[in-house]
């Protein structure tokens, strides 16, 4: 125990997702295994999850089961959820081990609205920073980028574009090992002339900044890898991330049809098929699961609420590497540098 | 030319995309054969047309040419096009031969930023709309959509998505033959609390108004087809389309390497490849080409500025196709209708 890393806890809003328990405890066996001196508290229904421990024995010495009295339902408002959820459900008891050091990060595959109105209300941001944002890993054609806001606020200012920008770039330089991920602002044209005022303002502020600005990205760069960070607001992001998925799916049910229309076809994709393997392990968006609230006085992972055993076992994963390089330390630090810029700036207007 | 249909003549901006005359002439050259009673007026460096249609006698008849002195270059800006461009440039005659009525419509794949301010100067908007839009055609897996506005605007109102309604609607009907298409709202959820304060507002506007409107969509819908027609503003509605064509560019990567693996998928693809012909086709942005800018006095279609002779005939096709069905009437009778609910909504307000 006197193993920095043997500290690490992951609270588990266990009844959380499409799938509740059948996934969330099978993703925590699975990641007991890929680390192994990690400990895990489970939220949830506890006659359900003792069941579980019973028939799995390896696990009882590293899981702590805290008994909740309800759970927060999938298609709630935010504002019912919170009402009803405070302080007994899962998913905020889950967050509040984060705030009172419990654990070290929380994991949950549920309703997104209310865990993020949740986890803002117990958590709250950190200094200097005025919206949390929801960051996800984009898979491209050269590897992963991260792409944030992708649904936690909706407009933005400059400032806070610029502040996404330090998160994402935390982000990257964490989940994807990156020393100085580039950054690329998302908007409708590379030439300076297009876009908002508020993301060109951005691009003045961010061409000032520390950080590895690159220029504007269009959604087409996004998969081709062209920024590292992709900065955007949270309504623009998340249909940008929606698209993507769905034409994804537009393709395979393309791909189905195009295979299954002559035997010819059907032969072909036969001897084919490893490579067919291979590309929907790329498509796959569990791959890359594990959506970060970031921003937040501590660390939230959102898992999709669809999420199989691979893809929350990933959002637990993300969650463990993400306390244990203290990215929320790194992003405190990194938006103090920032303010100084920014009071910077808006001492030069007064001129 | 007692027939209504001969009447067409459409006006061509020879020099603008990334292939000028190379692709523009030989797109004429195959709409005159898909299109035998209609005209063209060429619009451009006079001699090099003349020398194209000294070689292909058939188009001598049906083609007038118009020398221009300048072309507008596609990086420019829009305010230096319409600087140095105003009726001196091929794009500036040919949008202003739809004005005065020598043309019935007008194609350009040429810069969009300035297409669209000078089809805004010369041809202005119909009464009672307060911003053209971009709309474009979308393959689904149900067939086709249409998607507006896809980078003409930045932003809206309430009033602004319900306009784009109508026209979206107008264009469904005309160049996709639906009787009464569908309509959603592009939002980030499908609950009734997600979304910015204007889109909400939009949704009430259009619940009362005689268009077939069906309810939110995300972004993961416009490629299963929920919607006709789906209505969003320009940067939203842009990112979206730039967003799904590079995640088909990066599948067709994914599709390309796993295809060039092994022996035994190489040899899959031998026995698939009429599929894998398929299937480009249907990813093949080309063939949705022409995109349309709607809400104008005057029909203006924009062709990608990299579509090649089949695209760009797409095009062609599309402005024959809304000339002659009369689609600006259309709208201007459509706007005129919903004008008297938007005026009613605004007189509710003052009770």
């Amino acid at each position: 125990m006197g193993d920095v890393l043997s500290n690490t806890t992951i609270a588990i809003d266990v009844m959380g997702g499409d799938f509740g328990p059948q996934v969330t405890l099978a993703a925590v066996q699975r990641a007991a295994v890929l680390h192994p001196d990690v400990k895990f508290a489970l939220y949830g229904e506890a006659d359900g999850i003792n069941a579980f421990l019973a028939k799995h024995s390896n696990l009882s010495d590293i899981c702590s089961v805290i008994d909740c009295e309800m759970s927060i339902a999938m298609d709630a408002k935010p504002s019912v959820a919170l009402r009803q959820g405070r302080k007994v459900s899962g998913m905020w008891r889950a967050i509040d081990a984060v705030k009172t050091g419990a654990a070290s990060a929380c994991v949950s595959a549920g309703n997104t609205g209310a865990l993020m109105a949740m986890s803002k209300i117990i958590l709250r941001t950190l200094p200097g920073i005025e919206r949390p944002a929801l960051a996800c890993i984009w898979p491209t054609v050269k590897g992963e980028s991260v792409v944030l806001d992708v649904g936690a606020t909706i407009g933005g200012s400059a400032s806070q574009y610029a502040q996404f920008a330090v998160m994402g770039a935390a982000y990257a330089k964490t989940v994807l090992g990156l020393l100085n991920p580039s950054i690329g602002l998302l908007n409708i044209g590379v030439e300076d002339v297009k876009g908002t005022d508020n993301v060109r303002e951005a691009a003045e502020l961010l061409t000032r900044s520390d950080l590895n600005f690159t220029g504007f990205v269009e959604g087409s760069g996004i998969g081709m890898g062209d920024a590292d960070v992709v900065v955007t607001d949270g309504f623009t992001g998340n249909v940008a991330l929606k698209t993507a998925e769905g034409t994804a799916r537009q393709i395979q049910h393309y791909l189905r049809q195009a295979m299954s229309s002559s035997w010819m076809s059907k032969l072909g994709y036969l001897f084919a098929r490893g490579a067919f393997g291979a590309l929907r392990d790329r498509m796959d968006p569990n791959a890359a699961n594990g959506g970060m609230f970031v921003g937040l006085n501590g660390v939230v992972v959102k898992s999709h609420g669809g999420a199989d055993v691979d893809g929350y076992t990933t959002a637990i994963s993300v969650a463990i590497e993400v306390a244990q390089a203290k990215m929320v330390d790194m992003i405190a630090q990194d938006i103090e540098k920032m303010q100084a810029l920014l009071d910077d700036a808006w001492a030069d207007t007064l001129d």
